[in-house]
């Protein structure tokens, strides 16, 4: 199911690609990465997902010697390497191995980059045609953390929300104030009449390349802390990511939203990101 | 400055130790791990870590397939090859590598151990003598994750806090109420009279094997939650963690705790923890 070449540290390897234990992204969860959609050969949103990986490593401190092209290049090159022109890529930079221990990041030390490609062809046909359903966690969302808004290798609360999701096909995240934030991997957008509402990112929404074109894509949306009762009342809610495009959310905790089938929104969006 | 011998998966390397990058470890930060002080070739309070990783273990619903003495094996073996009676060694235990791109973690994935020991001799006398300063981070801590009492690696809070500590020894978390949590990588507590008081787990505190060894120790200590405001009404204040013991905190944003000086229960039980 994976691409066999990986790109490390400027090296494109077939399976014994390796990094060192030490790398402070194994030891401490201290990176970011980002995944990308390729379709049809094209990498879906490159400038976008380059320039939140810029804004996380200002908020992290982790400079990133790397060129915007560069970074293209690891991309293309990789893709290139595993013959594949609808991927999920996946960038990662980390903190890379430090030179004395401890929990204080080297002043000296390089980050290391690391580049894969799966073959990815879009999710199951059923989330957009019947429409995803979620659970609501019980794990609170931290929104007061500067990583809220950062796509970072401490990802673990995610991975522990995504497994309650059980039979359902994602999880919904609260914020410490009880507010809708976003699910385990995707922002969440409601529809009233012709409006869209999504939390806004001090609610502790990550900055979503999907979510940024849907908010730049001519439609009345409304940056807001949503309560999870609102659910109740949208005509149509769908989720978004950058795997996902925008999908069709149906139901959530069992209840259905709205007609509990893909709104017209929904739809329309779906087909276009 | 770190151990040449790197114990990963079985088998004992040289520099050339390496994981592979799609290891959910360093995807991901899914994973545990525990910080062991080995001094005079004794690793203190060995069963207590080794407890701490399994129950964070089934916090996260990670498999741990190896028996205590296999994990204890791989560390005297790591130290031996190494050739260190004093040192911070540290067990890695990651979900490994997934057959399956996505959050969710696989059924049949086989964990990653990686053990490595560093030289230590413990830290700098200072921290003992004149006592610690720390300050209080801006960042609160999420108590309610389940996350705030497992020691995972999705450690990078942990980090940015301890950044924020620029010229001091430590960072002191707050929780989302306000209350006193921990420390960056270590546990607090306060003297009130003969009395100990420190943050309960509830708290966001990590179970920290030096925190428990002190509420064994014989004294009166209250697990509570603990308002930042009482280091001001507190005689003493002191900090433990694997590898520093128990020292003295002796000042908080510049302000001092007691006397500013190190109190007679600090000196007491870093002089045998």
């Amino acid at each position: 199911m994976s691409g066999r070449f990986v790109w490390t540290n400027g090296e494109l390897a077939a399976a014994g690609a390796r990094i060192d234990p030490r790398d402070r992204g194994f030891s401490l969860g201290d990176g970011l990465f980002e995944t990308l959609r390729v379709r049809d050969g094209e990498i879906l949103r490159l400038k976008s997902h380059l320039s939140r990986l810029r804004e996380g490593a200002k908020t992290i401190g982790l400079p990133i010697p790397w060129s915007d092209e560069e970074l293209a290049g690891a991309l293309e090159a990789t893709l290139a390497a595993n013959g594949l022109s609808s991927a999920a890529a996946r960038l990662t930079v980390s903190r890379g191995v430090p030179e004395r221990r401890g929990l204080l990041p080297d002043a000296g030390a390089s980050p290391t980059l690391v580049v894969t490609a799966d073959p990815f062809d879009g999710y199951p046909a059923r989330f957009y045609e019947r429409g995803m359903a979620a659970v609501t966690s019980g794990m609170p969302r931290n929104e007061r953390s500067p990583l809220a808004n950062v796509k970072s290798l401490s990802y673990l609360e995610n991975v522990l929300a995504r497994r309650e999701a059980a039979g359902a096909d994602e999880s919904l995240l609260l914020n410490t104030r009880g507010d809708l934030a976003c699910a385990s991997a995707a922002n969440i957008f409601l529809v009233f009449g012709e409006k869209l509402v999504t939390p806004d990112l001090p609610s502790g929404a990550l900055p979503g390349t999907v979510r940024a074109a849907v908010l730049k894509f001519g439609l009345a949306v409304e940056e807001r802390p949503v309560r999870p009762e609102e659910l109740e009342h949208a005509r149509e809610a769908f989720l978004t990511s950058a795997l996902l495009g925008a999908a069709p959310l149906v139901a959530v905790d069992g209840r259905p939203i709205g007609s509990g089938e893909p709104g017209p929104i929904s739809r329309e969006l779906s087909a276009v990101l």
